[in-house]
């Protein structure tokens, strides 16, 4: 029997104890012994709960009782869940998370943390939910070189720009509906402004080519700014607009970014709608291979919690493939103004002046009342859309998948 | 340093060499120990090759080498593969394999050979090529009761379907070509009448519900009866014809088949195209996730079965996870006539003779030239659906996803 406390009784952290519940034979024989969760942490009382006779609110209980060897936390925030965790890794108890907001600020003290006591530190529903994607990159695809990742990673930008696209909802409408079923936070900033997807890009290089990048350091940019006709635009030229979670590792030097994307319907990522999730990884020797499904929401988060939990009482601490990344230095970081990638741009313009900067290599025109649209035919520099944008009249521009 | 063998040195056994040999430092890393090839067993000589000095032609060599603790069969075909992994097993080497037709036919003694001897018999490179679907089943979402599993299992015939609606070739162009690129085999059989397919549900079946069903027992329809007027109807429709392995569990019961079916454009399992595969795994927790990639083809194959070799190397042969099933019995299988879904008819009557059967229940009704097709709104068993083939003239049928 192994006895574990949950830290954090939100939707995720009940969802892990309905997990544990329904799923009670499966789990038992998978990992060869019983699991009990002896102590759920959480500010609140649960008194309507199965589980309100495990409800404690003091750290201390947790992290004094020997018997408890695993910990899932998934509190929230980078405090005090940072503190506890490392204080669980400390004392010799492996711990589980779904707190990517943790990992991709102090993932790689965590990980050293729990080699230098002999415990695991997992974190597989950090990125994209219930969808197994971190574990197939360091198990599944060790054989293989990591060139590139691009993702799908927020399940609530997701569904607006689906929204957006299926039914012509404005943002501010899809956000607020958004709100209604429960995929956006009160607050939503963090989702729509990209940062929720920046911290999963940060992990994600993290195990893609063993350099964790700080989330502030990866250039992002949210879908505040994409329209009602940009949307338009794009599906008459072939396209879906997504938020894209984007790293490339090029001569040992890596490029992380977050922004809207013009994705060819072509691209498997295209066609993942709604609060689902994508991950399109290109190996060296498998080319690409895509996740996809469940990104967020209480069953699904809690599912890959606790494939963690089995992975480690099933291999008893020791025997578990483990991920292992250092923190990027800047000089594992590509110069951003030279990443390169094809561009649309909404120009105001004539098509004369269009073509005279443009040459006749644009991939796609399309003119309307009064604008033209172009997807460029080569992939252009950051430096170099800048320029563009100094020489035409440009209402609106967007990198291409 | 770890010494291994390749048994079968064709598509995907070079492919395996070259993987090795490409990302040495990356799995030396990964495996904390380098991997040597020691011997290459095939009837052929391959004076060109760089690892020509490593052929051998007598299995025995192998076997008896103590050296040799681990072995890549990569034969293909039952036999002798089958009495060459019995006896590799038997003497204490652990076996990684692509061959789906071993596995499906005798995966469970060999497994249990494996167990037996404690050494592991892994085989994620049999089912999806490079698409890690195996070891997420019963790794990743080992938390989750599978409720069903829908796959593009075969590239070959996907490959054809995709170009019988893209191109509008027909199914004897549509092969000529997938042979001369070299997705099909000269004898395409096994892929076209779906036994390729029917192998791999069958290992799917064990991973899932565990228990192996022979796949002899799958009731199994391959795609040489799809015209171009099938494909060209389900686009009307808003389908798209895939050959789809299907398998789920009700009451305890399996139900497994292989057969062409009509795909709703909303199912990311009809953006599956050309030669990759998708597999698409319902959990109870979860809900659906999809894998997707290449699910054949030298490199994309092999890097899965180094997938499987870094696996036991790194886990030091005991730790490692173990896929696990039984052989499936007659009594955990459901009786097939009352398998319900949703079908399609194509038929010559009239409308009002389709009416007149169907009642106004239809979900999609579309009238051409001499013909009147139907997806049906509610699903109805193998029985029902011979019964409407009894009271109209169909001409083509079919069953919807």
């Amino acid at each position: 029997m192994i006895s574990m406390a949950i830290l954090g009784f939100g939707v995720v952290g009940s969802g892990c104890a309905e997990v544990l519940t329904q799923n009670k034979d499966l789990i038992c024989e998978s990992c060869g012994s019983e699991i009990e969760i002896k102590y759920i942490l959480d500010l609140r009382d649960f008194p309507d709960s199965p589980f309100a006779d495990r409800v404690v609110h003091d750290f201390q209980v947790i992290l004094n009782d020997p018997e408890v060897s695993l910990v899932a936390e998934m509190m929230g925030g980078s405090h005090p869940a940072y503190e506890f965790t490392k204080a669980c890794l400390c004392a010799g108890k492996s711990v589980v998370t779904s707190n990517k907001e943790v990992v991709s600020n102090f993932g790689t003290e965590l990980l050293q943390l729990a080699e230098q006591n002999g415990v695991s530190y997992l974190f597989e529903a950090s990125v994209g939910g219930g969808i197994p994607v971190l574990r197939s990159i360091y198990v599944d695809l060790a054989s293989n070189r990591i060139r590139s990742v691009n993702g799908i990673l927020n399940g609530t930008t997701n569904y607006i720009l689906s929204s957006m696209k299926e039914h012509g909802t404005s943002f501010d409408d899809a956000l607020a509906q958004a709100q209604k079923l429960g995929y956006a936070e009160a607050n939503p900033a963090a989702d729509v402004q990209g940062l929720d997807a920046a911290r999963k890009v940060a992990i994600l290089c993290g195990l893609c080519f063993g350099k964790l990048v700080c989330p502030a350091s990866i250039p992002t940019t949210g879908i505040t700014g994409i329209s009602g006709k940009d949307v338009e635009d794009a599906a008459k030229l072939g396209y879906a607009i997504k938020l894209i979670g984007h790293a490339d590792v090029k001569d040992g030097k890596i490029t992380a970014l977050v922004s809207p994307r013009m994705v060819p319907l072509s691209n498997p990522l295209s066609g993942v709608s709604d609060v689902f999730n994508g991950v399109l990884v290109n190996g060296n020797m498998v080319g690409d291979v895509m996740f996809y499904g469940p990104g967020a929401g209480k069953l699904p988060t809690a599912s890959a919690v606790v494939a963690d939990i089995i992975d480690i009482v099933s291999g008893k601490g020791g025997a578990v493939k483990k991920p292992h990344f250092v923190d990027a230095v800047p000089e594992d970081l590509a110069d951003f103004s030279s990443y390169a990638c094809v561009r649309y741009f909404r120009v105001s313009n004539s098509l004369s002046e269009v073509s005279a900067v443009f040459g006749t290599d644009a991939l796609h025109l399309l003119t309307g009342d009064g604008y033209v649209s172009v997807i460029t035919a080569a992939p252009m520099s950051e430096r170099e859309a800048d320029e563009i944008c100094e020489k035409l009249d440009v209402l609106s521009t967007m990198r291409v998948l």
